[in-house]
């Protein structure tokens, strides 16, 4: 049988250099992967995210699913990549995450969570089994252990309450996956998650749970929540420590292109974040030369092209005053270009770092290319 | 010298199958022109614009573009074309109809209409001259003359005053266009516009008028304005037999899929209207079958193809229950597809009439389709 990850090379630090194999394709790691919430990458078509995007894995989010279409079209779609015509690999979270943060009202019990729609107030309740049984209809290829995510700063009681429950969750969650076949005839892998806020010793813990569950990849949640950046690096040092190093370690909701290569430094070999996307809708471009602001005055009359180390047909085929205009228009068409070219960015960073690690010198190339990355153009 | 347009078939009636030719290249006629008002077709990429929607000319508008990006811009840019890297033709209109419906005052004399931008309720002059100026520095192929558009409805008395004026205007755009050269090395090529509002004595008098200007193609406005169909079709047709034959027609802001369809059997060549993306954008979409509105929950849990007779990849690739999800769930991808989509049919829907008036059998075919499309599914 094929095994889900194979290491081609680490480098003389953590940072690794491999291949993740699903049941819709082979991944390249490290990878980054776009944010798909409710079966859209926003502004962004399908074909333009595989061939001008180059996106190898797309994320889907649980909640926003769960809730929109509901999980009968999911079913009679035939789960997620036929409904929204995506044929490569896709990872949903468990929808504890969108719980917290977007529901209206939610209550909180050892069962799971009981949460009013954000979308008309309607009430639900996702424990472990119910986030499984959704992502089973969904049917990513990758899924994620229901977790319970704790807000930054955190108390450490709460911290380790919460690490505590969500320990407990990930077993009910394993035996459900035991119980329960796959529904589309292909290959579902669960990946636990790590939490423990910001406290050491309670990421060993976590970090020692989660690798004693021997899933086939594992993830580190709770970060990207507000802490300073130096202790998302101090934490992701710490936890890659504890996870086997024979496994993908999933870095959630993680980040700036600068983040991404610190923390693939750091051992992590799968990223996602809905920030290139985001912050594309409101005209915050990331390129090889830096970040670029195209409401500037700046680009006002400059009719070179967008970015010419840009790997995306948008970076060529329009200008900066041309881009600009629309953003100071209020088209979409800006969005939509500013969209292609952050992805096609984020794809390109992973796959030059990957490179970098093949060939030996990925810190010393990181640590020169870094402060050009964060600079303001 | 080649001439700029060529009739290559006249059906039984008055429907006629032709050529364009500008330095931009050849159009087929009848056409349908997209509008891309602030120098884009909304939602839609220039290569989509080209290669999936099939589109030979678009329309910018005078109004918008003289506010943003403005013509410094516009001119240190080399012009529309590229400025938004669109290498096809393009038609402009005078800026006039803009001015009436949007600007937040405005003053009429004359010389022409001081307003307020809507914008930034900065004030502005349109006049004939400055009007020709601003189109020759946006360089469009095809520009028009600057005219006064009446309401619906129109007095007599006023809608008299007001055709008299737009040839008192006629008058001083040529006299402009002929003491001043293009700016970028190839042919722009005015069109003038009959008025008249819905009285029959007053279009005949402005057809005479706008015909003697022999221009090398003629326009007619001031209808879609609010008259009844039935209306639109009577002065249609009564103007398309004062004008000149060997002429093309521009019927302005125009229309329905089978007001397109009526109009091209009296004589029109080109058409232009913000319908198909302004209703795409709302979820309703134009089709060979008739008319969906893309929100109904009858798509629900339709997986089939969104359009099995539509021309454009979106109509395969993606399906009506998918699209429906995206505009319930109001992702920016629904109105991307959606207007992909109609263009795309609209463009489908005058080529196919072109066939018929080739084949001889367009009024037969009219008669039978024009229902079918009128449609709600």
């Amino acid at each position: 049988m094929q095994q889900f990850f194979e290491i081609e090379k680490v480098s003389e630090g953590k940072a690794r250099a491999g291949h993740l194999y699903t049941d819709h394709g082979r991944i390249e790691t490290p990878i980054f992967m776009p944010v798909g919430t409710v079966a859209s990458v926003k502004t962004v078509h399908q074909h333009e995210l595989k061939d001008d995007i180059k996106a190898q894995i797309i994320l889907g989010n649980t909640y926003h699913l769960y809730l929109r279409p509901g999980m009968e079209v999911m079913q009679n779609a035939g789960g997620l990549h036929k409904f929204m015509n995506w044929d490569l690999p896709i990872l949903t979270d468990s929808g504890g995450y969108q719980v917290f943060s977007l529901a209206k009202t939610r209550k909180m019990s050892e069962e799971g969570v009981k949460f009013k729609s954000h979308i008309d107030g309607s009430f639900h309740m996702f424990s472990p089994e119910k986030s499984m049984e959704i992502q089973r209809q969904i049917g990513a290829d990758i899924f994620m252990a229901f977790d319970e995510c704790t807000p930054y700063p955190c108390d450490y009681r709460l911290a380790k309450k919460s690490m505590n429950l969500t320990h407990r969750w990930l077993k009910r969650c394993i035996t459900w996956c035991n119980e329960n076949e796959e529904l589309y005839g292909y290959k579902q892998h669960l990946f636990p998650i790590v939490q423990g806020s910001c406290y050491s010793d309670l990421r060993k813990i976590s970090a020692e749970v989660i690798a004693e569950s021997n899933c086939v990849g594992n993830a580190i949640g709770g970060l990207s929540v507000g802490e300073p950046e130096d202790e998302m690096y101090r934490i992701t040092d710490e936890v890659t420590d504890f996870l086997p190093k024979d496994k993908p370690r999933y870095l959630m909701g993680v980040g700036t292109p600068w983040n991404i290569l610190e923390t693939i430094g750091l051992g992590i070999d799968m990223l996602d974040c809905v920030m290139p996307t985001r912050n594309a809708r409101n005209g915050m471009l990331f390129t090889w030369n830096g970040v670029m602001n195209m409401k500037n005055e700046k680009w006002k009359q400059d009719f070179s092209p967008l970015d010419e180390f840009g790997t995306s047909y948008v970076d060529a085929e329009y200008s900066k005053a041309y881009v600009r205009h629309l953003f100071i228009s209020r088209e979409y068409l800006g969005k939509q270009i500013a969209s292609i070219h952050n992805l096609a960015f984020y794809l390109d960073l992973v796959k030059v770092a990957r490179e970098h690690i093949l060939k030996g010198d990925f810190y010393e190339w990181k640590k020169s290319i870094v402060p050009i990355l964060k600079q303001r153009l």
